[in-house]
């Protein structure tokens, strides 16, 4: 209010009235309060409670840290928390994104990302995480769907006015999102257009709320990349899906994991992410998993004699020591053992491999 | 020789004996050199000039910072150096493997990695690098293809004699590696039979005599990873091609790269895998392939009126300062040089975008 009636009266800054323009004749502000209480919108702001302070903090760290300059930053750039948040649906804004990660990718993304998208956004949703995302064509919108899918909520960032759908092809989404306990946010206010610029202001917003971001496919040079690197940049968590190094929408996100400065960590369940964003010791992943085998409990002795064994014809214990380098006497020792486990079998003259389960007859 | 002699008359160490068990008694010696004489091959010894001393240098620290224990270690894990290696191939080892990198990976590769497999082989081949590997199905077999594709020579690490092909699908490969100037290598004599703890021993001579190991497709708990563990633990490179996180092929890479211990690297390029391993100044990788955009050359303010110019009907100058946030003036000053740059048109009664290339008409 306060930066409104100072830009009016022309007192602001000289740096700020530059950046603001001819702007600073217009006032909406209640053309823009009747336009969201007609969609369903309210505004959120700092004095609010659901408003996402702590998540919020490392922007105003960074404003500070980048203030001082004679200068302003540039807009689409800079690090500055939002001075309010447009907000539809009917969760508390500071509650649903306490414990949200970003999913965000390409626009022109594969099936392969896309799979993996809905698949993480599902999962997180299952574990009581909400997925924040853009909106967007692609990965966006598959995160979304995913934890739609798990009816988690879900939050889309939105570079337009809570009540616009931009793109057009995903309104149904948006609407199910706020039917489904999600949030619509934006900083612009209602009937706002999705002009380019504001989508780079607006990554800075997805990664601010949330306590990581997970990139699923990102092309060379590609706006997911900057939205990572703004993450890492506010001292969140960046999580990075790998994919095949012969996709060009993959390219961008071995890029970030070969990056040493954003300190991105490749991912590949949501198991591992929850791990990487949650809290220490209540969300660790199970290692992935593992075949076992029933060679897994042998010594080296056994191993070896078991490594000798022929698969048809039997042979002496003697025979079968020499061939792994041990003692007859040691041989005899672990043949036994060997046969419980239905490893090896006695053939009445000589030692080999027993037949893999499922060809084998039991005695009766 | 003098290690023959000692257990021949049985002043071996106790724990020595112990691990060649019966096999004290034998000695083929004579019968292994005239099968090498037979298949072309030769046994190259520390004493010898084509010795690789350098890089199995750091199996022999190991074997040094391992001793002085009451009990041998597993000879199956144990970093040993070998104490020679049958060689078939003209070149000469050392000079063969002084610029060489491992590909490794697993047998049931998919055609992913296979791919990716036979191009790393190639260009690395074309970069005058050489390809060291196992000769075994999948990955090995295709690093090795890929090599001999590039007429690079390929140098594969064997589990059994030098004159036995396994896997028998191999033979021609194995034959056309020899004709091609690269080497057949192993630690056991010619007719050995390739019994599968050998195959652990032999992974740790495809790790020693490399600068560095790329790892292309492993399940998880796989020989590649452990190779690629190996590698990690005698000071040499670990690379590790990523994949699909929907690819149960690509679960032990995804592992190693996850692990902080190994320090491994992703690659995704035989440019980036030279880069690594190469020499510091002579060997960088190209950085990923960028798009270039006309809109990178362009100021702050130059880009916001550039996305606020619509799609059809032209605006005034007025308008897009406005909806850019900037002085009118600002705008009027750099949409000149937005339409010499072919981004903007004049359309007679206001500004908007210029159609993309390609759907343009030049003026005549």
């Amino acid at each position: 209010m306060a930066a409104v009636q100072a830009l009016r009266r022309g007192t602001a800054p000289e740096a700020v009235r530059a950046l603001v323009g001819v702007r600073a004749a217009e006032d909406a502000s209640l053309a823009d309060l009747r336009r969201a209480e007609r969609c369903g919108a309210r505004l959120v702001v700092p004095e609010d409670e659901e408003w996402p302070a702590l998540p919020l903090h490392p922007l105003t760290l960074a404003a500070y840290a980048g203030g001082g300059s004679e200068r302003l930053p540039d807009r689409t750039t800079a690090l500055v928390p939002p001075v309010a948040l447009w907000v539809r649906g009917d969760a508390a804004l500071d509650a649903t994104v306490d414990r949200s990660v970003a999913v965000v990718g390409a626009r022109a993304s594969t099936s392969y990302g896309e799979h993996v998208a809905a698949d993480l956004g599902a999962q997180l949703g299952e574990r009581g995480w909400t997925v924040v995302s853009g909106g967007a064509y692609g990965i966006d919108v598959a995160a979304h769907r995913g934890a739609l899918a798990a009816g988690a909520p879900t939050v889309a960032v939105l570079a337009c006015g809570v009540d616009r759908a931009y793109p057009a092809a995903h309104s149904a989404v948006f609407e199910r999102i706020v039917d489904g306990g999600g949030l619509l946010v934006s900083e612009w206010p209602p009937g706002a257009a999705p002009y380019r610029h504001r989508f780079l202001v607006r990554n800075r917003i997805i990664a601010g709320l949330t306590r990581g971001t997970v990139v699923v496919e990102a092309a060379a040079r590609s706006g997911a990349q900057a939205t990572a690197r703004r993450a890492a940049g506010l001292g969140k968590q960046v999580l990075v899906v790998p994919g095949p190094v012969t996709s060009a929408m993959s390219v961008g996100c071995h890029e970030l994991l070969r990056e040493e400065d954003t300190g991105a960590r490749l991912v590949t369940s949501a198991a591992q992410v929850v791990e990487a964003v949650g809290d220490l010791g209540t969300d660790l992943a199970d290692p992935a998993e593992r075949p076992a085998s029933p060679r897994d409990g042998l010594g080296d002795f056994a191993r070896r004699v078991l490594d000798a064994c022929p698969v048809r014809v039997g042979v002496s214990a003697e025979r079968l020591a020499a061939v792994a380098g041990c003692d007859p006497l040691e041989a005899m020792r672990v043949l036994p053992a060997l046969e419980v486990a239905e490893l090896v079998q006695w053939t009445g003259t000589g030692w080999r491999l027993a037949p893999p389960p499922g060809t084998r007859r039991r005695a009766p």
